[in-house]
């Protein structure tokens, strides 16, 4: 059994938005970030799958921040493997501020894909298992897991297209600007105040570059719900909630 | 007379763009951020100006890239003020790689102003002088000065509003924004191959939060031309030129 892992961090000027609070997006990227370090330190990421053809796909996530820390403030994301799975493997996050005390849980489920087929790869299966295996760690997800989450009945929708600064190595669009694309969505006034929230984000299907996206939004009483639809598909759906 | 200062970097994977290289928005962007970084840790930053209503705004830049380096590259940006008159100041940048060859050069210019009045202040005033001063290199800057850039003819305008993921905490739209939205005009073909470039921006306006942008495109033989407006009024020029 191996330990959870610890990266130090601190928030960059490029992370803050006008309340000099890192903002949602930078947060949840910083700690997407550290999934793909620790992966490819410990062997397991991209670099190395792709030699086989493989790669990791983020399928759900959540993500639950207390409080968002100030422009220059030091901070730590730990992050372990709790378990995986034929189908998917579990990434659970941490984050501390300079003084140990938690404000940040994240729970992630990736599944591994073959890059040709598009399809699934068998996480147990011995070569890769034998791999893998030594670095899960003993310790539960800090929070439940990812919400499933259905269709929304939007309020108000707005359209766009993917451009070259959407997209990563792969052509489809990155996690940041999903997330972007969707908070951008709300009142700028919801930042003002500094308040915990949960998001749930499923990702469906890709979005590649020239595509045009639909960017749907509902609120309701006790969320806001986002879905963003690409050739009449659902590709990424989010729920936030403020707590 | 002070020393050029070094800091070290590396090339996030969230830097990269399709072709597994540092787009030229992220890797101006990662420049600009030392520049804030320099001028903290000697005393002069946004943060120390902040306290007497005071702030650095960028005039106009110019950023060469001889090449654009791979994810997870190690680099190294080199900065230093060459001098400074009442109106402006001039921070330079050389970048390296990890076997000190120069592959950047950026030269930088700012006013100070007064955060009420929005009014420049004199950098040669004593009181300023004298922090400031001490921190001058006698070493030119690495390249020629940023052209002063004159209206374009657009071929094409695309229209957008400004969103919360685009401000600072002036709630302004930041200046790696505005890189992004001239390049996503390009064809993306254009950055399939790493080729030499120069990129010339003068910053002529601030944007705001709401304000629709046209941000128009003008393709000629020898270089590429960009115009961001707002309110009738060009905000940002680029012009981009392949070496």
């Amino acid at each position: 059994m191996a330990e959870k892992t610890h990266y130090p961090h601190r928030v960059d000027p490029q992370w803050v938005d006008f309340t000099m609070r890192a903002s949602i997006a930078a947060l949840t990227n910083a700690v997407l970030s550290v999934a793909g370090r620790d992966a490819q330190i410990k062997g397991f990421g991209t670099d190395t799958l792709n030699k086989e053809n493989f790669s990791w796909v983020l399928l759900r996530m959540a993500v639950e921040f207390d409080r968002r820390p100030e422009q220059y403030t030091d901070f730590t994301i730990t992050t372990w493997v709790s378990d995986y799975g034929r189908m998917m493997s579990t990434r659970n996050f941490t984050v501390q501020d300079s003084e140990g005390r938690e404000f940040g849980r994240v729970v992630t489920q990736w599944c591994m894909i073959d890059l040709t087929s598009r399809r699934p790869i068998d996480l147990t299966t011995p070569t890769i298992a034998e791999n893998y295996g030594k670095y899960l760690v003993e310790c539960p997800s800090p929070t439940e897991a990812p919400k499933r989450l259905g269709a929304i009945e939007p309020q108000t929708k707005v359209t766009r297209n993917v451009v070259y600064s959407d997209i990563d190595f792969n052509r489809h669009v990155n996690t940041l600007r999903y997330l972007e694309m969707m908070l951008d969505r709300l009142p700028i006034e919801s930042f003002v105040e500094d308040r915990p929230l949960r998001l749930d984000v499923n990702f469906q299907h890709e979005c590649r570059y020239g595509q045009e996206l639909e960017i749907g939004h509902e609120h309701r009483e006790d969320c806001d719900l986002f879905e963003i639809v690409s050739n009449g598909t659902a590709a990424v759906r989010a729920r936030l909630e403020w707590r």
